[in-house]
């Protein structure tokens, strides 16, 4: 009897029907999954085989289930399979000081909390404990790739790795002494030794990150992109964020901030500028021909009261724009839902058109759109055979999240980071059933809370300080 | 042994420190308790003694472990302790049309979706599916008090009863036949019979809803107006929530709608306006004369294109000022966390100023404001002694929540309705620990999953007829 079934079992998996099923190390099955591809394509139900680190195939379940036999298939019905959201401008280590200061004007935020909080605390330490909690928050509400502009950028590499999300990561070059480097010379040197440590890494691609056009020497400016051009990286930047910055380059440089940067040569395909809020029909025009990228931040750029980008123009315009949330110091979070929420909510508002940036566009500007402005079109952005397995599923069992018509608008409207279940970065769980697996939960949390005293110290020090030179 | 152990314990169960403490029913401590009073006092720790329905004191937790002995103490450290959220405009059960039709002007979305779905589908039954969902997503998200204007206001009343939240729920008139009434006639007779029936519910109270100046005719809004003076009930109604609006008012009645009202003389300290985005110095110096009280619904605004209400100017003008979410059809959720993200962030950019509606502003219009604009502040709106125990928990001990600089800060910028861990009506948990009490979480969500059918088949009915027309 038993060696009957051994044949039996034999025959059955020689049989030419499961002969001709590819091997694939996962299939995820059944929920509804929302490619955001070229066509916009959505499965209810549907099903993704994934070899390895790479998405092999996007179909029906029964299509999946012929033509692919899989070491572990995962069934999430109910659930909305999408890309992972891209973060295309934040500064992790800045959840350090999450709410430090609010409802303040910019150069009070930063002179009296942010940089007084920064000189005394930013190290190597305090960096990677800043980038281990912005981290879990980002795996937690469904962030899987990012842009990040800061200081010892190498640490934020090392965690960013270790925890497994992928990565576009500037070091800062500014002209002020900062904590990482005393002169840009040095921040350039930094930089240069940082991209060329991390130039291969699957994960995370360095960068250069001159500061702005304002904090900036034109020399420095042009050394960064020169930089950017010799190693083949990113260079990432703030542009046009403020009205005071346009009077400063206007009274300056007789240009408004593109238009200097232009005058300066530094502009191309691989630049990925942060805000563009005070751009003109030429600045945008621009843009578009030297191929430059947008990060579109609206949240933090409602509460500094920086002002409005054109995003409905942007898009006219054909110009590549992702979104963002900032660093959590001017947001307060790091969650791409509720960013997606804000612009979809905000450019209607502005256009007094109802039917402006909908949420298929917004989503778009959260993963397809946010991957080609990191230059990752190829790998990530979408749900496609061939991309690299970047993607996050949805519980929708709430209250909050009944009934559904619609998977898109309620990815957009009514979707928090709070109901992404599981992700995983290029074929590997980071959160499965909301468990992290990269990182500690708990200690993290714990050595963040143990570091905020520090920064407390640091601005009770400041404040202090400014109080007895005022006597 | 024993003997002397008894003795004991009674001469110290009579001591005279002991005697002096006051018996009540719960305290809860150690948490940060966040009154939002007059004096916007926290206490960090802080306690609160409750007893029965009411809050008998709040004072530190040793002052109050010294002054009261309690059957039963909850200690909740690392929590926010804070009113619960008051929504000052909503319809709940148009939970059931969550995102139906978005990304669609005003007119094409009631006329097409809207109002097609409400015709076929808004019967007793459906009411009750609707408002029991809306109300387990207000539990889970913090709301212990809500306006609303729909039909068949008796079975949202007691729904709204049943889960044990509090309610100011007007039975709408208006001047097209509607579910529950054919004509403005009925809809009156109706709402008479519906006040006399609730009026002295210690959780609801009930109020006649006209729908709009320009959806009445003016003896219809005089008579709504006289029936609320009558019988000493809150009179709700939209005012000047779009452009359109204006221009029908100033076309038909050369006012402003605001003007319109109140040549009717129809506006008094018993009304509650939703939105008041159109209105001019003159109109805002009429309803604050007038005792009239705003409801602010900032995502509903945005999402439709409907314009920024001028709240700066409100709250300069002592306008009474409450928060909104408005419909979830509209909205999409009843999330009062992101209202209050929602108001903090767009006055801000909208009158170019960061300082501009500050999170301890924005908080009181979620809560205290939000009480008197229900005319319910005596009762509810913040944590003082006398009175009634209407508040909510936040857990914050997540990677999103840390660190916290500022509790005032975070519950506006930071919390989502998620972090919401427990919340009492009127002294009585309705949700502890998120474990809902008072409705059955699952039954909810399958009775409105089933029901989300019928507005399906509606919506596919009337598009089937549109075309069927067109051909």
């Amino acid at each position: 009897m038993r060696i009957l079934l051994a044949t039996l079992l034999a025959l059955l998996t020689t049989s030419p029907l499961l002969a001709q099923q590819k091997p694939v190390s996962l299939i995820i099955t059944g929920g509804i999954v929302v490619t955001v591809d070229a066509t916009r394509r959505v499965l209810n139900p549907g099903a993704i085989a994934i070899d390895g680190t790479d998405i092999v195939a996007v179909d029906t379940p029964g299509n999946i289930a012929r033509q692919y036999s899989a070491k572990q298939t995962m069934t999430v019905a109910g659930q909305i399979v999408m890309p992972g959201l891209i973060n295309t401008h934040t500064h992790a280590p800045m959840v350090m000081m999450r709410g430090l200061a609010d409802d303040l004007a910019l150069m009070e935020w930063l002179q009296k909390y942010i940089f007084p909080a920064e000189a005394k605390t930013v190290t190597p330490a305090f960096t990677r404990t800043g980038t281990r909690l912005a981290l879990l928050e980002m795996i937690q509400s469904g962030t899987t790739a990012y842009a990040d502009m800061y200081y010892f950028e190498e640490e934020i590499a090392k965690a960013t790795k270790e925890a497994g999300l992928r990565g576009v990561l500037g070091q800062t070059i500014i002209k002020f002494p900062v904590p990482d480097a005393k002169t840009p010379a040095d921040g350039l040197a930094r930089a240069r030794r940082y991209i060329e440590q991390w130039k291969n890494d699957p994960l995370i691609v360095p960068a250069v990150a001159p500061h702005s056009p304002y904090t900036l020497e034109e020399d420095t400016l042009k050394q960064c992109a020169a930089l950017a051009k010799e190693l083949h990286v990113p260079m990432l930047i703030h542009l046009a964020e403020t009205r005071d910055e346009v009077e400063i380059m206007r009274s300056q440089h007789q240009r408004s901030p593109t238009g200097y940067l232009d005058s300066l040569g530094v502009l191309g395909p691989n630049v990925l500028a942060a805000h563009g809020v005070w751009v003109s029909a030429e600045d945008i025009a621009t843009l578009k021909a030297r191929g430059v990228s947008v990060s579109h931040n609206p949240e933090s750029n409602e509460k500094l009261a920086s002002g409005t980008a054109p995003v409905v123009g942007y898009l006219k315009a054909g110009v590549t724009l992702g979104l963002g949330t900032d660093g959590a110091a001017s947001n307060n979070d790091l969650d791409m839902f509720e960013a997606m929420r804000f612009a979809a909510l905000l450019h209607k508002l502005q256009n007094n058109d109802p039917k402006a940036t909908p949420a298929p566009v917004v989503l778009e500007m959260a993963t397809r759109m946010g991957a080609q402005a990191l230059g990752l079109d190829k790998q990530i952005g979408s749900l496609e055979a061939g991309k690299r397995a970047d993607l996050i599923m949805l519980g929708l069992d709430r209250a909050r999240t009944t009934p559904m018509f619609d998977p898109v608008s309620h990815i957009v409207y009514v979707a928090h980071g709070d109901d992404v279940r599981s992700m995983m970065v290029n074929g590997k769980f980071l959160m499965r059933d909301r468990k992290v697996l990269t990182l500690d939960e708990a200690r993290v949390i714990a050595d963040a809370r143990a570091a905020a005293q520090q920064v407390r110290d640091a601005v009770s020090a400041a404040a202090s300080a400014a109080g007895a030179a005022a006597k």
